[in-house]
């Protein structure tokens, strides 16, 4: 190889040592595809980490002002210093691969502006879907597109947690402890349960698909630290559905409806047998329909997977000359997207009432209802759930009904004193 | 735009009008993607097509030989004159998309060099998987891994007659008319139906994902014409299996095993769901693990979807003035392949012997299987399956067995004057 591309890897953790790792395993093959040959002269990290032929430093500022390094690796994650490193290492000519979905959800403004003003370039395959090459699927392969709809499943975590509620009819608490233990899960769990490490790669996803910069506080978030097992259980041997946490994005009438929420899905859906850390994405382009692209969305290795293919394609480009003639993504800072609140968003539902054992609480619920334009679908009433400890359950589907109608019916029910605890719904996913 | 860039279509059939139905309909957001704008110059096809503002030709060398082409669009199909249309392309300092896989599969060697040699791109995303970016996602998003596996469903029509037979219990014949009338299969099938239009992808993948030229001729391919009704629903009453045309690459000891042929599935594998034209590619990778690609594998719109997205990103190379700079697929053209031959396969098959009703049959058909290492994991006795007039039906499950062992035994089996019938065996995938 006459041409060598020189590393400079931030953040030596799980992820950063499998990119070690990939690069000595793989080298052959990778020099073969990249057409240069691709060295980590120096690593940085608050622990020694040794890679063989580079330098070590504490102070990521030693990284971005090293004159012999052309691609800066960020892997610690997090907002900052993250951005920090992201903007200086632009800044400085350097170009950038990241992992990190936060930071790019939160700063993709800041970032992509800087990558383009620097003429430098930015890849991050690895911050959605782990090993799945769905960033680059969706930039890319499906460019000739208008995009109508992204949906995921793009938490390990919590796809881990509600496979092993609906598989082995436990709680939320012991499901998250198995998490823990299998290692799909880190002892603070919170970005992850509060479906805040979904909507950070929703953000990224639909910032892609829309050229625009989609913001975190523009997406519904509602995490799955209240689904009960009762619900699970309920909605899965009465009606055949399935929990799992969705990430989505739908282009309806112009605007644009965003959310994360637990919804429930059918089994025939394609997401149905995504289990346990699998990850799964389906994007709808008025081409080519429904593309679903599914893997191991974490781990050591898929994750790695991602970071390497994008290390290869900057190499590439480096050692070819053409860095920074072509942006990677297109990012229009003037395109203003309209966002559907969630009010105004449509879609059949989950009903789950916890009243009194009183005749006519069906008919008061079933009035306030239809005050309120839900329209049912069915109906079903029984015991209390397990774990209830009385009153009555009753489950409804609804038909196709306005999100705010719902909220606003639920606000009425729930204020009644037939009503024994908070109306329980969930979405169904189409 | 400043720049624009040129096209020719040649073949303006069902893909070469969705070609021209998206750039025009998605203008806009292709043009930002882009950065220059993207025009049809010139069309050539047997019948006059009307394209605003383009020259028509009959001759496709009159599409060479203009001077104000960047590139070339290959949408006939077939061998010739499609390769001579490519060839003659980039010998003229044309780009080239195709959605050829024939003219690739069996000219790979040819293509390539010429791409190399006259610093010219050929993109082929539409060659395989319709819509779905498949080819990027191996070529690129899992540049960092070495491939293992990769197996796929590649061919809408058998597997939608494949569907027909398994959900409505018809036969073949009958199955191939459905698919005939829903526009699914050609009046003349052959291609698909014999395996060859999954063999032609397949060694197309095959070739990127080992960056060498996988040969037809090393491919094993057996067709749908032979699957009966009767083994499809024993298998999926008896078993829970499900019968698909799987083609399948293997990197198994340092040789490649090659294969197109009906395959058994479980039904909780990835494929299971894969119905009627969808098409769904499973690729392993040493790092990234099992990566599944899924959706529409035919239809104007996903195959134009596949064409124009190849279009668009070698429009921002011809723009930005890096064509041919890096080639876009890695070729080793010294790199020797070795190739497992279909005898040294393992695995486990379905076994279905039609024999007379007599006393011993059965041991004296173990005995042989026993003989040849073939072990048994399962039987199955019962009276004929519908529509096969008299005598008795055996049918067995293998463990994972050695397939020139099991042909072998076969051999011996079905010159027995007992056996009414050649044995039926079909592969069960992992």
């Amino acid at each position: 190889m006459n041409r060598k591309v020189r590393l400079g890897l931030v953040g030596c953790g799980t992820v950063g040592r499998g990119v070690i790792k990939i690069l000595e395993n793989n080298r052959r093959s990778i020099e073969e595809k990249t057409g240069a040959s691709i060295e980590i002269v120096a690593t940085c990290d608050r622990r020694r980490i040794s890679v063989k032929n580079a330098r070590f430093y504490t102070d990521y500022r030693d990284i971005i002002a090293a004159p012999d390094i052309d691609m800066v690796v960020e892997l610690i994650g997090g907002y900052e210093p993250a951005r920090t490193i992201i903007l200086s290492a632009l800044r400085a000519g350097k170009n950038v691969v990241t992992a990190n979905k936060a930071v790019l959800a939160k700063y993709w403004d800041e970032i992509l502006r800087a990558a383009r003003k620097h003429d430098r370039l930015v890849y991050f395959e690895a911050a959605v879907g782990g090993g799945i090459p769905v960033v680059q699927g969706l930039n890319e392969g499906l460019a000739a597109n208008r995009i109508e709809k992204i949906s995921g499943i793009l938490n390990g975590t919590t796809n881990f947690i509600l496979s092993e509620m609906t598989q082995n009819d436990v709680d939320f608490k012991s499901a998250l402890k198995s998490a823990q233990v299998a290692g799909f899960a880190e002892a603070d769990p919170t970005f992850d349960v509060e479906g805040i490490d979904t909507a950070h790669k929703l953000a990224v996803l639909a910032s892609l698909a829309w050229s625009s910069w989609v913001k975190l506080g523009d997406i519904t978030t509602i995490g799955i630290g209240g689904v009960s097992r009762e619900d699970i259980s309920f909605a899965r041997d009465e009606y055949g559905y399935l929990m799992k946490l969705i990430g989505s994005a739908h282009m309806t009438g112009g605007r644009l409806e965003l959310s994360v929420q637990p919804c429930l899905i059918a089994r025939t859906h394609p997401f149905a047998n995504v289990e346990k850390e699998y990850n799964a994405v389906c994007i709808h382009g008025d081409a080519a329909d429904d593309i679903m692209f599914y893997g191991k969305g974490a781990g050591q290795l898929p994750a790695a997977s991602a970071v390497v293919s994008d290390i290869i394609f900057l190499a590439r480009q480096i050692a070819g000359g053409t860095v920074g003639k072509l942006p990677y993504v297109t990012y229009n800072p003037d395109k203003k997207l309209s966002i559907l609140p969630r009010e105004k968003s449509e879609g059949c539902h989950y009903l789950h009432f916890n009243t009194v054992d009183k005749p006519g609480v069906l008919s008061t619920i079933a009035g306030i209802l239809s005050r309120y334009r839900v329209s049912i679908a069915s109906v079903y009433q029984r015991e209390p759930l397990i774990g209830v400890r009385s009153g009555v359950s009753i489950v409804m589907l609804t038909h196709k009904i306005i999100c705010g109608d719902l909220l606003k019916a639920l606000e009425r029910i729930d204020s009644l004193p037939i009503v024994r605890s908070k109306t329980v719904h969930y979405k169904i996913l189409d």
